[in-house]
This record gives structure tokens, sequence and C-alpha cells, in this order.
């Protein structure tokens, strides 16, 4: 095998165990994940799952890092560069909504999942959850401010929307993977809006 | 020993044994409870522990009960024979965010992190997730509704308000227990009552 294609080997590998990986743990919990059980799955040897990541905890950061890759593919990269502003808040809540309707994970959204299992658990995986839900907050932040430049009327702190936001869309899992409730999607969408000051028409 | 004061005892020591259950549960999540690593926190033999619930599920199901019994006592109870409109809502809002900034759960919010945890896994505690998450949705649907009656203004659907005021109470459980933000508490009671319609500043 050439060296090329022995990267390009390696590198699909790590992409096979990362995706079972990432399977696993949205159903698991990032904790249930095991060696162990990874290999089984994916019908490898122990040392094979574990060697590319040198560590069992260096796995679990990387199957995080991947969930976060996925969500910001789904939700965020659509906006495309389409400017800061009303319009975009809009068709980001619709993103985030439909990701959460239709989870590429099959346990439901992974950083709160994970949020909730490692929040008492100081370590690398608590700090890398601090580090993904604060970026995630400055960047909502930043979009609420622009739209609001734009919104007639009296509008709530930034600050307090994204905490709306992002707790509407932890309401909206548990709707969609708890309860199985259809209309959780339309509604979470309405609150969302309405949280944001927007229309609850969409234009 | 009597009858009564044996019986007594038993309910002490079930009672011991679910106390330090929820707090664990809450810490390490209710599926990573183990009959063996709560008989060595509570210096008592697996039997002793398993015996007064009969199995390890009807334990878990107990502590996920004892921990409803908690979040009831200090968001629910304290509402007495309030009549429901919109001062009950402002109350039961306040009571809730000051149980989610001083938790009485070492690791936070008990439905929430088992919501996540147990969302994917058919059986009994995912069962009884769905009742305790259906009765408290049913609750406050007619709490919203009691307060709309008083509120001047147009008024957003009570299920939707219903989905914002659980997905703050989500939002922050995240931000006390992950982020440690110490500002959670005002920015969470603002958006809930902003959710509800409630005037920005309580009367």
């Amino acid at each position: 095998m050439s060296p090329r294609s022995s990267f390009a080997e390696a590198a699909r590998t790590r992409d096979r165990i990362l995706r079972t990986a990432v399977d696993d743990a949205s159903r698991i919990g990032l904790d249930g994940l095991t060696i162990g059980s990874l290999a089984e799955r994916l019908d490898m040897s122990k040392a094979g799952v574990v060697g590319p990541f040198g560590s069992r905890e260096n796995l679990q950061l990387a199957a995080f890092d991947r969930a976060g890759q996925i969500f910001r593919a789904a939700v965020v990269e659509p906006l495309g560069d389409l400017p800061p502003g009303a319009d975009r808040l809009a068709r980001l809540i619709d993103a985030w909504i439909g990701y959460l309707a239709e989870c590429p994970f099959p346990g439901g959204c992974f950083v709160t999942s994970t949020s909730t299992e490692f929040d008492g658990r100081p370590g690398a995986i608590r700090d890398r959850l601090v580090e993904s839900v604060t970026a995630w907050r400055a960047f909502l932040d930043a979009e609420i401010s622009a739209a609001q430049q734009e919104i007639v009327g009296a509008q709530r702190p930034p600050s307090e929307v994204v905490t709306a936001l992002i707790g509407i869309s932890m309401a909206v899992n548990q709707e969609v993977q708890l309860l199985g409730d259809l209309a959780a999607r339309a509604r979470g969408r309405a609150a969302m809006r309405a949280a944001a000051g927007l229309p609850a028409t969409p234009g």
C-alpha cells in the first residue's frame, strides 16, 4: 500500500469509528461509550478502535467534536453569506427546529444530553462542553442583536433571548425524543419566533 | 422490637436509601445507580439496599418519584390555595427559578437529566418519565390559561408558553450547573415572565 492510500485508509477507519461512536453516544451517553462495545459493533479489535485516538477520553472528545460539526453543517452553514439580521435569524430558527425534528442522532440532541451527563464531572469533556456552549451563546447573541436592529418595537435583552432559544430547543428535543409529539416542530418554531420578536407569520 | 417500631425502622431505612440514591443519580444518572455503589456509600449489604424495593429498577423508579416529590414541595406546594391567575403563575415562576438556582440535587434538575438519559430506552423508567412530563405540561397549561384571562393584550397559545417555560427551565439548569453563571437566575426569571406575558417588573 502506498503511504498516500494508507493515510486515506486510516482516515476512513477513524471516520467509521467516530460515526458509530456518535450514534451510540447519542443513545447511551458519552460516558456509556466503551471501547469494548465499539469494537464489537465495528467488528474490530479494541486496540484498533482506540489506536487512532490514543485514549478513550480522546475518542469521546473527538465524538463530541464530530457531533458539533454535524450540528453546524445542518444549522449554521446553510446561512451561507446571508447578512446578519431578522431574515437570517428566521432561517437559523427554521434550520435549528428542522434539525431537532429530524435529528441526525438516534438518541436526540447530542450537546443537551452530554451537558446533563457531564455538568457535575470536572475534566476534559466538561471543559470542552463549557467552551462549546459558551461559543454557541456568543454566536446567538450576535445574531439576535443584529436582528433586533431591524425589528420594530420593544425588545428583550439579547442574552435573555439566547436563554429562551436554547431552552426552547431543549424542550423541543424532549417533546420529539421522549413524547413523540408531532406538534413539537410547529409549536417550537412559533415559540422561538415569539421569543426572538419575529412576526408570528413568516413573510 | 415491637411491630410498630420495626415498621418505622424499615421506613427510615428506605428513606435513607432513597435520599442517597436521588443524590447519586442527579450526579451520575439514574442508570449509573448500582446496588453495589449504593451499598458502599450507605455502609449496608447489597441485599439490605435492594430488599425494601425488590429490584434495582423499582429502586430507580422510587428515586425518580422521590425527586418529583422534592420538586413539587419546592415549586407547587408553596402556591397553597392561591386562586389560579397571573399572581399565582408569577409565584410559580419565582419558586421554579429559585429551585433551579439553589437546586436540592447536587447534579442539577433530575427530570431533565433523566429525560435525556432515558428518552431512547423503552421500559418502566421511560414510561414513568412520559407520565410525569405529560402531567407537568397539563398542569402548566391550566395555570397559563387561567393567567391569560387576567392579562391584557395578545397572548400566545398556552401549549406554546408551556414549551417556552419548560425550555427556559432547562436552559437555566445548564447555565447554573455547567456554566456557573450567576446571572442565570434573574435572566431566566425575566425570560419566563416575558414568555408568559407577565409584566417585566413584578408588582
